[in-house]
C-alpha cells in the first residue's frame, strides 16, 4: 500500500455507524495523529457545527478538535466567499449552515438575495420553500449543501438533504451546484485545507456513491471500507473501482 | 361547432383569475344552465372542499352548487375506494383532500396506512414527509392529488403540489399515481358523475398542459379559451391541438 502523506475520512459509517463507534477506525486515526500525518474528516452532514462534530468524535475517543472537520456546510460558504465577499444568502438549512455561512463573512436575508444555499432542514415549512423558490426564480443562484436522497436512522430512511431540494428544483427547473461529495469540490477544498497534494491523499469512506465517487471524480485514490453502507457486491457493475477495498481499517498497513 | 351534450369545465384561468371573475366565462356557464346540459367544474386545487369551491363561483354569480364541483382531491378519494373500501390511508394535504377522503369513507392514519396519498400543503413539515417516505418505503401504494409544479400567486409562482411530492419520489425512487389533469382518469370520471359519453362531452380549459391535455388523453374534445395561462404561440409547439380555441366564452357557438 502506498505511503500517503494526508487523509480524508468519512464520518457516518466510517467512524461510527449512528451513536455506535467502530474500533478499528478509532485506532487508524490515532495511528496517522501519532504518525504526525495531517487528516480531515469530510462529511456531507450539513446541520451540526465543526464543534458540535468534533465533541462527538472526542467522546468516542478519536484525537479530533474542530479544525479536523470539513462539513460541506464549510465548503458551501466558502466556494461562495470565492465568488462574492459578504454574499446576501437566503439558508434553508441547520444551525451547521447558519453558523458556516455567518463564520465566512456573509449575511443572511430574507429577500433579494445573492445565493440561496439549501441544506437538510428538518424544520422545513412551505414559507421557507417558498421564499426560496421565488428568489431562484428571480435570478439568485442556487447552492446545495449535498445531494444525498435519504437520512440514515433508527426508524428509516428519511428524506435527505437533496430530497428536500428537489421542491425548488422541480417546481423553479433550476438545478442547484452540488457542493458535497460525490462532487471534487469539497475534496479539493478539503487537500488545500491540510496541504496536501492530489496524489499524495488518500480519501477514505464505506459509501461508494458519495465518499469514493468524490475521491474518484477529485483524481485522489481510495480506500472504501466496508463498514458502513457499500458493500463488496455493490463494486462489480461500477466501472471506476476504489483504489483499495478493506473490511475495516485495522487491515490498512502503513509503509 | 359541435353540438356537445355536457361540459367539463376548469376554474382557475377559466372562470376567474385569482379573485377576479370572467364575465364571459359566467354567462356561458348560465347558457347551459338554461339550456339544461349537464355541467362539472373540474379543478386539480386539492386544498377546497367542494362547499367551498361552490361557495366562491355563487359569490360570483354562477349557477354552481357542490354538486358542480369535481376536485383532483374527490377524484383521488375515489380511485382508493374503487380498489379497497374503508382503506387506510395516511394523507398529505389540506382540508379539501382530508374531507374527500372521510366522505369516501377511508379511514386517515398515521402508520400502517394501505394507501399514501399527497396533495399541496402549505403546512408541510419534516415529520408529515417523514412519515410519507417511510409509508412508501414499506410497500403503500402511492398516490398524488395532481402533479402541478408551480402554484401562481399574487407574490408570484410558488411550489406547487408536484413539488412537494418530489420530495417522497427523489427520497424514496417510488413515483406516484398522479390523478389530476392531464391524466384522463379525472376527465373519465367526471363524465361518469354526469352520465355523458365521451364523444359528446367537451373539456374546457385555459392550461394547455393540464385542461387540453387531460381532455386529450381521455379522447374528448377540447376548447382551449386563451384567458389564463397558454396562448395561442404555445400551440406551435405541440402535436395535438386543442379541437378549438377561442379568445374567450363568448364567442362560443351554440348549434
Amino acid at each position: 500500500m502506498k505511503a500517503y502523506k494526508g487523509f480524508l475520512i468519512d464520518l457516518d459509517g466510517t467512524m461510527y455507524r449512528g451513536t455506535e463507534p467502530i474500533p478499528e477506525a478509532i485506532d487508524f486515526v490515532k495511528r496517522i495523529e501519532q504518525m504526525g500525518y495531517p487528516y480531515l474528516f469530510v462529511t456531507n452532514n450539513s446541520t451540526k457545527t465543526p464543534r458540535e462534530a468534533a465533541g462527538i468524535l472526542q467522546n468516542m475517543g478519536v484525537p479530533a478538535t474542530s479544525e479536523h472537520i470539513f462539513t460541506t456546510s464549510m465548503a458551501a460558504a466558502g466556494v461562495i466567499k470565492d465568488l462574492k465577499l459578504n454574499a446576501k444568502v437566503l439558508m434553508v438549512g441547520e444551525n451547521g449552515l447558519k453558523q458556516s455561512l455567518l463564520d465566512e463573512g456573509h449575511e443572511l436575508v430574507d429577500v433579494d438575495p445573492d445565493y440561496v444555499v439549501m441544506g437538510l432542514d428538518r424544520e422545513i415549512t412551505y414559507e421557507k420553500l417558498a421564499k426560496a423558490a421565488l428568489a431562484v426564480r428571480s435570478g439568485a443562484a442556487f447552492i446545495a449543501t449535498n445531494g444525498d436522497r435519504a437520512l440514515p436512522t433508527e426508524k428509516g430512511l428519511m428524506p435527505g438533504a437533496g430530497s428536500l431540494i428537489s421542491v425548488i428544483t422541480t417546481s423553479t427547473g433550476v438545478k442547484p451546484t452540488f457542493i458535497g461529495k460525490p462532487e471534487p469540490i469539497m475534496i479539493e477544498q478539503a487537500l488545500e485545507k491540510i496541504g496536501v497534494k492530489k496524489e499524495e491523499a488518500l480519501m477514505i469512506g464505506d459509501n461508494y456513491d458519495t465518499d469514493i465517487l468524490a475521491g474518484i471524480n477529485a483524481d485522489v485514490d481510495t480506500l472504501m471500507v466496508l463498514t458502513g453502507v457499500s458493500k463488496e457486491e455493490h463494486l462489480k457493475d461500477v466501472d471506476d473501482k476504489p483504489t483499495y477495498v478493506l473490511p475495516s481499517l485495522s487491515e490498512w498497513q502503513f509503509n
